[in-house]
């Protein structure tokens, strides 16, 4: 596949599939950046579209987001990003060429994933970690302590511009946007965090969130 | 810095900073294996040696790995991961050039980082979402079964060689590992999964590894 053309000559079509209100719109918004041609399709969680064997053959974690690639099924929105910041490099998603600013992004993203990502689903899926109905209450208690930490991390470490990393947009501003439109349903007091509220201003109004948001909702 | 030369030409050395019995053996592991010259730094988190102002300066997440590079600091586990794969090609921790496969392995380390692992802390470090008691031990009674989960998924969809992605050595394989160590400890029945098992075993071998593992026990 060509490292220029994210449609690999061959007017690749991917495959996306996501559901609304979900870590998806990050790989969708990405999508978008890439100039890739693709198709979208809708998973609803409630009816457990999720759980269905066609989609679980592809996707046994029975998780959103997935992308399917001219070489094969990929999941994992920070996996899914950095494939496409690869594919399509005239759209200058990550910074390839810059290894350590690209780690710096890897860096963010993995935190995303395995920290804010993860304090923020104690929130409204605690069953993937208990069973125990008063546990999961309690863990919603915690939920506004630890994304304003995790926040707080951000604000300070990363945004010197008025993007994650570096001077331009990149895939880890996406993935920031994705979990900054639900702050305040986090718990989060927004006036303590005037830089990400900022970026999510200024990154909600690219074309290409505008475009993928009104695509998952329509 | 080199793309071909892990201490850039400069005999820059890293520092490294790990605790005993921590995600960090995997990034200290891909040290080893790239060639790079670097000097390790023991935290005592009983001691709480990275709550002290110098680590916190370093990491503010006051977690551990954390890598000090020649550009500047670098935490979590696959960015340094994947930063020591870019810079010491030669030592081929990941497929550089392939870019579908350098992301199947972004995506099995972005599972460990995300899922497995988080799975894994409810069991010793319950107290990151909860702080009432009966809620941690409600917690710690779910971990066998989403470890057993995470490492189903894995055993059927990677490891298709000796190697978790293709057919050699990566950074994937030291990520694996460390969290191998302690799949009994986390109530997992290593008789359901012989190729984990045998993967534990060969990777545990290596000479990599064995130096690792007796720096940071020495």
């Amino acid at each position: 596949m060509s490292m220029c053309d994210p449609s690999g000559g061959n007017s690749f079509t991917f495959d996306f599939f996501y559901a609304q209100h979900t870590c998806s719109l990050a790989s969708h918004i990405a999508l978008e950046e890439s100039g890739a041609v693709y198709r979208i399709h809708r998973l609803n969680l409630d009816s457990r579209d999720h759980h269905s064997q066609q989609y679980l053959s592809l996707n046994p974690k029975a998780r959103v987001p997935t992308l399917i690639t001219p070489e094969g099924v990929l999941t994992e929105t920070p996996a899914i990003l950095f494939y496409l910041a690869q594919i399509a490099p005239a759209s200058c998603l990550a910074p390839i060429a810059d290894t350590y600013s690209f780690s710096r992004i890897q860096e963010f993203n993995s935190f995303i994933a395995s920290t804010l990502h993860v304090a923020h689903a104690h929130r409204m899926r605690g069953h993937r970690w208990v069973d125990d109905e008063l546990a999961i209450v309690a863990m919603q208690k915690k939920v506004a302590e630890n994304m304003t930490a995790a926040y707080t991390y951000i604000e300070h470490n990363f945004l010197q511009t008025d993007y994650v990393v570096g001077d331009q947009f990149s895939i880890a501003d996406a993935y920031l946007f994705t979990f900054a439109q639900w702050l305040e349903d986090d718990g989060v007091d927004p006036a303590v965090f005037p830089k990400i509220i900022a970026h999510r201003q200024k990154i909600g109004s690219r074309d290409s969130v505008m475009k993928a948001l009104k695509a998952q909702f329509e």
